[in-house]
């Protein structure tokens, strides 16, 4: 049998591990050759190879290089965010595949979420069409963790680990005075609170900071959330509360909306800045105290010291699952993650396979039942699924100057 | 000899290692049995000790707990921001001395910035005009560096190592897409740019980002800046710049002034927010490119993760060496560091000490011949200065929830 070539591609925002899920998909393609050949990498996702940009591993990463991708944030081959047509007879569909046979591509990889799945989707039904060979495997990342028909996503667990371990600081930080104040953090996600909710694991004991945590899953009324205030500030001169940056009101504002102008991403999502800031400025002239807020912003998804270890893992065993499948001939199908509970309790994470067309274009938001106290807290079963998702620190080597040594394209 | 007690206050904002410094009180305090009976704390400072509220350190953190000050941020005694009066008639002064009899203290610590040394200089002058044999010493702190006559601060390292880290993180984050953006990170230091010059560390390569840093040092004048950030973007599609909070114009005024609401805190300080966002703002529509603003934060004075190992040893020296000091009858004085380079080009931090009333209430600023770049860079000095400070990582014990396990008082 004559040997292809593995291409990858990563697409969408960035998260703490999406490169060691190109880890992952890199080093099994190159454990198999005797079925692969070369392993491309498409600069800057489909958009990037429309205009012939790829790289190959042996020479980008050659040796342990490839392993410094393990706690390397950002996206390595770098990103995009293009949407294929809809429709597929749109020429740009036979394009991509002559792409695809002229450097003999036999699997795809493509490492993403919701938009990207979406990708995947598209290009496999286009071969099925057809009949093309080529094996599509979609590999999920996003840090919001709203992907469906799979336990969790790799990039979660380390956002969720970023989350709950700053907001512990912070809270420690904001503790300092014996004065009253309100500190408000700004957490990431859109319309699925899990990285919000995270902020709950800051929790040193029962009734510690953060005292409550909105989600978007909920309608955000900001006079309770100026009664809960008031009410935590009666026993405690320290409150600290997260809020998702979704979160709307009942006729589905966002809470944002009302201090500041908004746009919309080429995905024609809305773009959301501060509701953090907002509701400092409303708690201090409302209720006369010290406030602040805190946006974690991108370090969610990018701190490499935060890594959480089993995060990583999984991401790497997600990227090798793909290759595994591909060869075996699975095409248009998403590595998911599927858990079992031990009797002892312990939490164990198989892979998966999903058929990605019930994956794209759908959210996974947190159950109804979990969110507690009329929408400002979240309940112990959240802590049970979240937990073992953070565990464990990563290595990450200090160069001459002290600093983590990264790889990166120039 | 009759054995006398230690009492130690923390005071000011919180720093990485400002419990690092208590540790080194303490434990050195505990290390002296033959002359030192009990080490009390003082609960918020000079404000809390005046309402009697202190703790003794062999019953609030016994054993090996002691050991977990080293890489608890915040500041496990709590703080103050309390100014005592000027003139030292004030009635203030014998009642504060009457409490120090009756706890019969022999020794005083403070830990703190400037402000702090203010405090420090009252008391020991009040403590010589009225012969009062208690021996009064500053330890010092701030992330801000900007004590004087000595050659940096405890707590300097630690967020000098989480800003040239995550600014590093940032810009692959940053550059993940094929697109022209600008990221302005946002980085604390009022007058003094210290912490912001570190973003210069994050460099991987000469030419690589942050391309531009801005200091309160210089005049920073918005059409030489978009003027920078034009030419930068012609180069390169991705541009990431580090800007003081405290930037303003050559009128004097604050670059956040011209975007928010400001007030002042208990010293009279400005309270700064947002330069960050009104140069994103700036950039978005005077240039037409997408932009984004990343401020810091707190998490610049409370990342356990990224504590430098250099500094909290140097902070844990530094307590115990103001200990030593003040047991040989030593009072007034500020514990210093002092550098000297050996022939190899290796860096040695010896402690000294300074006296305490030609340090407060003066500020070190960044020397103009380290500015470069027509105020929009920093030289290769700086870089020298810093880099031993950064050094080193610090091991930060994990709980059964897999995140820090911090000491606090409840």
């Amino acid at each position: 049998m004559a040997k292809k070539n593995v291409i990858v591609g990563q697409s969408g925002g960035p998260t703490a591990v999406i490169n060691s899920s190109l880890y992952g998909v890199v080093s099994e393609s190159l454990a198999h050759a005797e079925e692969i050949g070369e392993v491309f990498g498409m600069v800057n996702g489909i958009e990037g190879f429309l205009e012939d940009r790829i790289l190959n591993f042996r020479e980008a990463l050659p040796g342990e290089k490839l392993e410094y991708l393990k706690h390397t944030p950002g996206a390595y081959l770098g990103s995009c965010r293009y949407k294929l047509p809809e429709s597929l007879e749109d020429s740009v569909y036979p394009l991509l595949f002559s792409k695809f046979e002229k450097l003999d591509i036999g699997w795809f990889f493509y490492i993403g979420g919701n938009d990207s799945m979406d990708t995947v989707s598209k290009l496999s039904r286009y071969a099925a069409q057809t009949g093309s060979p080529i094996r599509i495997i979609g590999e999920p990342k996003t840090i919001d963790n709203d992907l469906v028909h799979t336990d969790h996503t790799p990039g979660y667990g380390s956002a969720a680990k970023y989350v709950a371990s700053t907001v512990r600081e912070i809270v420690l930080d904001a503790s300092v005075y014996e004065k009253k104040s309100v500190t408000i953090v700004e957490i990431m996600g859109r319309h699925a609170g899990w990285l919000t909710a995270a902020g709950a694991l800051a929790r040193k004991y029962k009734g510690d900071n953060p005292k409550y945590i909105y989600l978007p899953e909920s309608d955000f009324d900001t006079e309770n959330f100026l009664k809960d205030i008031e009410n935590a500030l009666e026993k405690d001169c320290c409150v600290v509360v997260c809020v998702s940056e979704g979160i709307h009101d009942a006729a589905g504002t966002f809470i944002c909306e009302y201090d500041s102008t908004v746009g919309t991403d080429t995905f024609g999502h809305k773009m959301l800045a501060g509701c953090g800031k907002y509701l400092e400025n409303l708690v201090r002239s409302r209720l006369g105290v010290k406030a602040r807020s805190v946006e974690l912003n991108v370090s969610q998804r990018c701190s490499a010291s935060l890594i959480s270890s089993a995060d990583q893992q999984e991401a790497v065993s997600a990227g090798a699952f793909g290759v595994q499948a591909a060869l075996k001939g699975e095409t248009g199908k998403m590595v998911s993650f599927i858990r079992s509970t031990g009797e002892d309790g312990s939490c164990r994470i198989d892979c998966g396979l999903e058929d990605v067309n019930v994956i794209c274009n759908e959210e996974k938001t947190i159950p109804a039942e979990w969110i507690t106290g009329n929408g400002s807290d979240i309940s112990e079963e959240f802590i049970k699924y979240a937990l073992p998702l953070i565990q464990g620190q990563v290595h990450v080597p200090l160069g001459e100057d002290g600093l983590p040594v990264f790889v990166y394209r120039k």
